[in-house]
């Protein structure tokens, strides 16, 4: 991506997507309109409305932007240029420093079970975080270090990002790597060759609850009956302190017609309803553990999330 | 369909499809064949031989045609005609009261339930039994009398046949529709919603373990969690007392090319290993009671189960 244009797009088309590559993918924009069209708080104050209008939801990307603009704001003029690109340089730098200690935390976590193939839900590679991902970063380092054989990957409907974007990351890093339908993840578990299903969150509430995407909680609650360790892999920026319990999530619903179809081919009768929650949440009693940057949580869950939470960052 | 061609296309493209649906067509077919390419016996062993290759382990199918061509072996040329197409709409007919009793007993069973919406799982109605129906008459017997609100149907990927046939069947019976991924059933039924959660059968084993298409595990599994009940609608031909349990079912995989796109459009990286199981087993101490044409059955199944197969056909 060489100018604004092009990054604005490929936000808008999806391209990118993931809240911390959507932070980087800010921070760079703002990099590259400082070099590309101008130094002055002007020109870069309408970059940053530009980037943010892309997606108005995305909290990452809106503080990313933001803070380099009031960074580029307290220097001289040129000083910005560098300025930026060191900025969203050092950004990528900690996020990748965030996954390498999650992947060691996860594989730590893995190397206590029998070697085996793990199950995962959606997308949390590098195409999510930017780095290494979150899951798939543990994944990937299980398999280096020889603990997990392989990977089943479901499609994850309605986006298909387990079909699309995580199949391919699994390839691409050498992962023997098995798609399924969402519908025979239960099967799968079921057939006990798992040693573990992992996922990773979207926010995870003081007690544990983890909201993450559609379709995780059925796998988790499954798992449970066959006594398969479900494991979250997430970020500290993921754990939301304030929120006490799953219930307290908010689920964003997203529209209809992400149902019955996919990418403008429509297989049901036009016009029916539909329930598309983004999210579910899977509660603390299922989750076998929560692993971070910072440590690997247990139940109670609390108690180690304020607990790593307080850490100061090294 | 008016020739034997237009039939044979039909099955091989799925445009029919669903094992009793494949009986009624079979016994049809013969009665086209008779009609428009001849009564000799030679004509029709061609015709049988023709129709069967089209989908060959399709069991109702061949057992219809073979049937149809022995009954008309028995009689002289000049009753064949009339004979064979008699004999399809018996069959339908048989069809239609199998069903008609089906629906009357499960919407007894929905009776005792406080009325609310439900969840189903692929299709079940007039396009797979050619009459009303098993799961889904259960459904709109229950809708006509007032006990079930509204229906949610699952996509049921791999086929995709709840997004394709049940949202038009439930449109079409005047029930109200709402389409889901089948990511997102964990969370319907977490959210209190639903009244209970109903599908058909493939195979049913003496204990009452069920075989069903794929995903019909994770329903009943999450349903259990929450107190949802889960009922099994399907004719005493899908129960086999010679299979005493759910591990002696055999379970079919399909293509791998059917996970990761549908019908020519694909999402996945080509030549990605998949997991496709046709069914999976519910275990029968999830299931609240199997609903059938000569009865409801409740645990232990096996008992109702043998007493309903023992009960002479009125």
């Amino acid at each position: 991506l060489h100018d604004l244009a092009a990054v604005c797009e490929a936000i808008r088309s999806l391209r990118v997507r993931g809240a911390p590559l959507l932070g980087l993918v800010g921070a760079a924009g703002m990099a590259l309109a400082v070099s590309t069209t101008g130094v002055t708080i002007r020109s870069l104050e309408e970059a940053a409305l530009t980037l943010k209008a892309t997606r108005p939801t995305a909290v990452d990307l809106g503080r990313a932007v933001d803070s380099a603009l009031a960074a580029a704001a307290a220097v001289p003029e040129e000083q910005r240029v560098s300025l930026l690109w060191d900025r969203a340089e050092a950004m990528l730098a900690a996020q990748a420093a965030v996954d390498n200690a999650l992947a060691r935390n996860g594989a730590e976590v893995l190397q206590g079970l029998a070697p085996g193939p793990v199950l995962t839900h959606c997308n949390t590679g590098a195409l999510a975080t930017g780095a290494l991902g979150t899951a798939f970063a543990v994944i990937a380092e299980g398999h280096r270090r020889e603990f997990v054989t392989a990977c089943f990957a479901t499609e994850t409907r309605p986006l298909l990002q387990g079909a699309r974007l995580t199949a391919w990351e699994l390839r691409k890093a050498g992962v023997p790597a098995t798609l399924l339908p969402d519908t025979a993840a239960a099967s799968l578990i079921a057939s006990g060759q798992l040693s573990a299903v992992i996922t990773g969150a979207d926010r995870i509430a003081a007690n544990g609850d983890t909201a993450n995407k559609v379709g995780t909680y059925g796998l988790a609650a499954v798992a449970a009956r066959h006594g398969v360790p479900f494991f979250v892999a997430a970020p500290m920026t993921t754990v939301d302190l304030g929120c006490p319990s799953g219930a307290a999530i908010p689920i964003e619903f997203r529209a209809t017609g992400e149902v019955g179809g996919f990418a403008g081919q429509r297989w049901a009768p036009d016009g029916l309803d539909a329930y598309n929650p983004a999210f579910d949440v899977t509660p603390a009693d299922l989750i076998a553990a929560i692993i971070t940057e910072r440590g690997v949580a247990t139940a109670p869950f609390e108690e180690s999330l304020r607990q790593f939470a307080a850490t100061p960052r090294r």
